[in-house]
């Protein structure tokens, strides 16, 4: 195909364009006629109105008898009347109200006789204990206009009007077609160099999610005539399609050209990141969507560029989309020549909503997942300097972010089972954790980005842990240190120990592959320290640069046998099944801003620290001491 | 049965006590495995690990070469190093990187030679341009807690981390057993007495959006064995059962009798209204609750003591509901020995979210469809005044609220047409109308509680229509007059006009039986004033005192032959094919208050009036007469 140039126009210009492009092709909601009882959440495509009155016949309000109120006319405590059995008709609550009766007296209020009469002391008014007819709804009365929600009552409503079926907006079907040589379906044990093909799921959720329908087609291999036969297929299958992958400039990318071949290509390439390569095509009617192969990539291309045309499909108007005002935690640059869109973690701390920018990696799942929000910089701006409010469109309710505890700092795995154990034990406490190392943790505290810090520093001048530092770096107090668990830290070593790694000298042997903690974590101060002591120059040790952020990490690069060495806890090596050489315990403990300290989420973390639950995970984990978890440490 | 007495137990001690009955019996979340892709939207039941890490294999970040780094060290610009075929690979990115490679050198950096040896001018770092494996998630890792809801991004993430199945939390199913002799299932041709049976339909909307599946039942006639062989089932079937109808104190009112029978009764009788006679019952583990007939009283119960038990069933913590702060308009008084539910119907107006009190009738299934919130008055207090502000339990959002025009006056069916009109011109915008009459319409503008006003008062002085009656009640100003149609009123008469109805004395007919309008609209005063000049004594007609509140409703009454003769406009006696014999043309206009007329919506409201569409319409009615409807009015 040959590398093309890409263009870089303006997203708001594109959506506005591509919305206007197909529309004037004839893309349009369709519409469908279903039975009422399926059609709660749907949207009317016309105006409802009642065939029949509800009730629909007159009905009477009380047990009693049916009279002509004329019959009653002048009755009265002195001067009772007395009805003839051709006068009366018994009727019970809800029974129609006989031809030529017009009011309804109540049974208490009669007197029988014995020769099958009955006295009334008082005149009844016409009408009177009867439900009319069209009390609740009158036939021929609007119950529900166009393109409004069908609710479970108006269903109630639309049944009792005599309606039992109605036209509604057809969910658009979008088409999504996964394409690439080394794509695979999801698998448990896929080969070297295969990738799960997991974008269609998530974008199959999406657009569900948007009240559309979705068909997943198998995934194309990376030739011009399979791709373009398999979107002509879905074309005319579907009301939208997403091509996947394939939309960048590169060598074997086709999906411009295909959609060019079938139809026409508004634009390819637009001032966005991540989305850049997006593509805006269309088969007469039919939008063509071109995707960028990362998740985080296609996730914001279907979110700007494919969501305003199932709303129009939807007849749904431009929602005002959830948004909050958010201190940004750290600055942000941003190119001049796209409009950015920045995943940030957010929480309440000290009452007050923190935005944190997370990784920019547009290959990275996992980083989306712990997003609370998108934070969108124009283009034209350079971005936001750190401390600035910025305003931020939520990914999840203020509610659960006000309920959610922040915990940053040092890495360990218990931090996800106190996580999980926290929301068991109250289902409306949330826990979020960010991997910055201790010292990472103890910053974000002092800017008031955390309720909750993991920490395990070495003062390496008196061996304690965490002490000097909170009093170093809190000189006036304000925060409580908490005891969590003591950790066997040690050198992580593959499986059989193949190298026969004995001592920390062993790591400066011919062909040992070091892999190390990030800087600031305090896992790398104990291994820059305990390199120190050993008379080790840390220059020489092979891989001491490949910095990792979790002790997961690291130990899973040593399973995969591409490093042979790394320092860490025994859980992780444990999980991985590594050989463990014990070096030190450490104490890991939580440092908790007094500010934070009375809210029901410390409190309840607290609780969970000190339950037995938790003190039995963690002895399964393996590699911990317990020594009061929960319990405040003095500082002073 | 018998006539038993109802307790009046307090409404949240009733909550309280009856999911702690039903717990102690092992009523409990269910769980179910589904594969990941069948997820979205559902709960977690367990942790999610990862089983592989993602990547799961070093991959090639560039085209370019794979080396082991070592052999690179040294390189520089002006002391290149050569590498031979058996020290490099070529890689693209996304390819594995071979075994013995740990470095990857961008194609760009490489001098190819013509040996097929390559020159490099900069050393490499060990893993540089490689995703390392688990750089997205490593395995192990924990993905998702458990009680987390999975949402699109988790998927993706849990497909990359190898899990291709997961336990979630079962979906509770929820059987529905309409009961009652009289009740029909929905059809449009109802007999007199048949009762559509609708309740089920509105139940199980509800259920399933709150996330449970719904089971309905045939329905069973009041007969002691037939219900209980049903109940059995349906408790056998389901993991909660509702019983629909039978549950007051009444004759046929079997429902508490079976429960007793089969399994217990905690409470029959709550002290909360509507829904008094509801029945907390179960059979072991399986809730059964009982629910009124009416369906105001159904839904108020549902939503009250069945929602909690379906949310222990879906791991739902006790979730804020959404309320506001509302000035109520009317002033509701209640009873001190229940806690009740009122509806309101509600709109932004000048800033201000208002609150009107609806009927409070529990059969009335419409008013329930105009209600915007739920008011609650506490057990023990008597109701509050007008003007006080009290919290609601939103029904809609309080951005629909926002974008919601109110419109309260005189009835016209044109109301609805203009409504649907509206929201079609510009889908964010809502009209919700109250028919109170011209006078209600007035006041209903001087307390604040509208944007708009139908009105259509004569002035028997003058002549005129509205204007003097602006003078009045606004001496100070600050409304606006805007045309909006001429309207035929007249005297809607049975079809083929059988008693020959030729003028308002023959009102006064032996036989002829008059329906009427309501005290304050227009078309009464208009009535009152005709009969006046044409001296007859409303005394002397039969019906003058039956009120109804729009012309659709009197027209129905004469249409279902229970009246004569009605004064009404000319579109509704034509929708109900009614003879019309025509009194006068009158002008029906829009009163605005200056706060609010240059809102988008009032602005949206007076160019839909303006359309050709609209006048369209409004002439396909029939009885109209159109002159600038839109245009201001002068009114001094």
């Amino acid at each position: 195909m040959g590398f093309e140039y890409l263009t870089n126009v303006p997203l708001e210009q594109a959506k506005r364009e591509y919305l206007a492009l197909v529309k004037k092709n004839g893309f349009a909601a369709k519409t469908e006629r279903i039975p009422v009882q399926q059609a709660f959440g749907r949207r009317t495509a016309t105006a409802i109105y009642a065939c029949i009155s509800a009730p629909h016949y007159a009905a009477s309000a009380m047990d009693g008898i049916a009279v002509n109120a004329k019959d009653s006319f002048g009755a009265t405590e002195t001067t009772p009347i007395t009805l003839t059995e051709a006068q009366f008709t018994v009727v019970d609550t809800g029974d129609p109200i006989p031809e030529g009766r017009d009011a309804v007296i109540m049974v208490e209020e009669l007197v029988s006789n014995e020769d099958d009469t009955i006295t009334i002391h008082d005149a009844a008014t016409p009408w009177q204990h009867i439900r009319q007819i069209g009390e609740d709804i009158c036939a021929g009365e609007m119950i529900l206009a166009s393109g409004m929600d069908v609710t479970p009552v108006a269903i109630g409503a639309m049944i009792a009007g005599g309606v039992l079926e109605i036209e509604v907006i057809k969910k658009p079907v979008i088409g999504i077609i996964p394409t690439g040589d080394e794509i695979v379906p999801p698998c448990a044990n896929p080969k070297p160099g295969d990738i799960l093909e997991f974008n269609s799921s998530i974008f199959s959720a999406m657009v569900t999610g948007w009240g559309a329908e979705a068909v997943t087609y198998p995934i194309v291999p990376d030739q011009f005539d399979r791709i373009k036969t398999m979107v002509e297929r879905a074309c005319n299958e579907c009301d939208l399609v997403i091509l996947n992958a394939g939309s960048s400039a590169g060598r074997e990318d086709f999906s411009a050209g295909v959609i060019r071949e079938i139809g026409q290509v508004l634009y390819h390439g637009i001032a966005m990141k991540p989305g850049k390569p997006a593509i805006l095509g269309c088969r007469g009617a039919t939008p063509i969507l071109g995707v960028p192969g990362y998740p985080v990539s296609g996730i914001i291309v279907i979110e700007e560029l494919l969501r305003p045309l199932v709303e129009h499909c939807l007849w749904i108007g431009s929602n005002e989309v959830p948004c909050a005002d958010a201190v940004l935690t750290r600055s942000i640059v941003s190119g001049f020549k796209y409009q950015e869109f920045v995943r940030v973690r957010m929480g309440y701390v000290n009452d007050q909503l923190m935005a944190s920018p997370l990784s920019r990696g547009s290959g990275v799942v996992s980083s989306f997942m712990k997003a609370d929000g998108i934070l969108e910089i124009a283009q034209g701006t350079e971005g936001y300097e750190a401390g600035s409010s910025v305003r931020v469109r939520l990914l999840t309710t203020e509610e659960k972010l006000r309920n959610t505890l922040v915990v940053i700092g040092s890495h360990d795995p218990l931090l996800d089972e106190l996580a999980e154990m926290i929301h068991r034990d109250n289902s409306n406490i949330y826990m979020s954790s960010a991997h910055v190392g201790s010292m990472g943790g103890i910053m974000a505290i002092r800017r008031g980005e955390a309720h909750v810090a993991g920490c395990h520093l070495l003062d390496t001048g008196t061996g304690e842990y965490n002490l000097s530092f909170i009093k170093k770096y809190f000189p006036k107090g304000g925060v409580r240190l908490i005891r969590c668990v003591g950790r066997q830290q040690g050198l992580m070593l593959q499986k059989g120990n193949p190298l026969k790694i004995q001592c920390f000298a062993d790591l400066t042997k011919e062909g040992v592959r070091y892999v190390n903690r990030q800087k600031g974590s305090g896992t790398r101060i104990l291994m820059d320290y305990l390199c120190g002591k050993n008379g080790i120059d840390t220059r020489g040790l092979y891989g001491y640069d490949r910095e990792e952020l979790t002790h997961t990490s690291v130990a899973a690069q040593i399973a995969s046998t591409s490093a042979d060495a790394g320092m860490g806890i025994y859980s992780a090596a444990q999980n991985y099944g590594l050989d463990f050489l014990p070096v030190c315990v450490e104490e890991y403990d939580l440092i908790i801003p007094d500010t934070a300290f009375e809210t029901a989420m410390v409190q309840q973390m607290l609780a969970t620290l000190k339950s037995e639950a938790f003190q039995q995970k963690i002895r399964s984990m393996g590699g911990y001491t317990i020594d009061c978890p929960g319990e405040m440490i003095e500082v002073q």
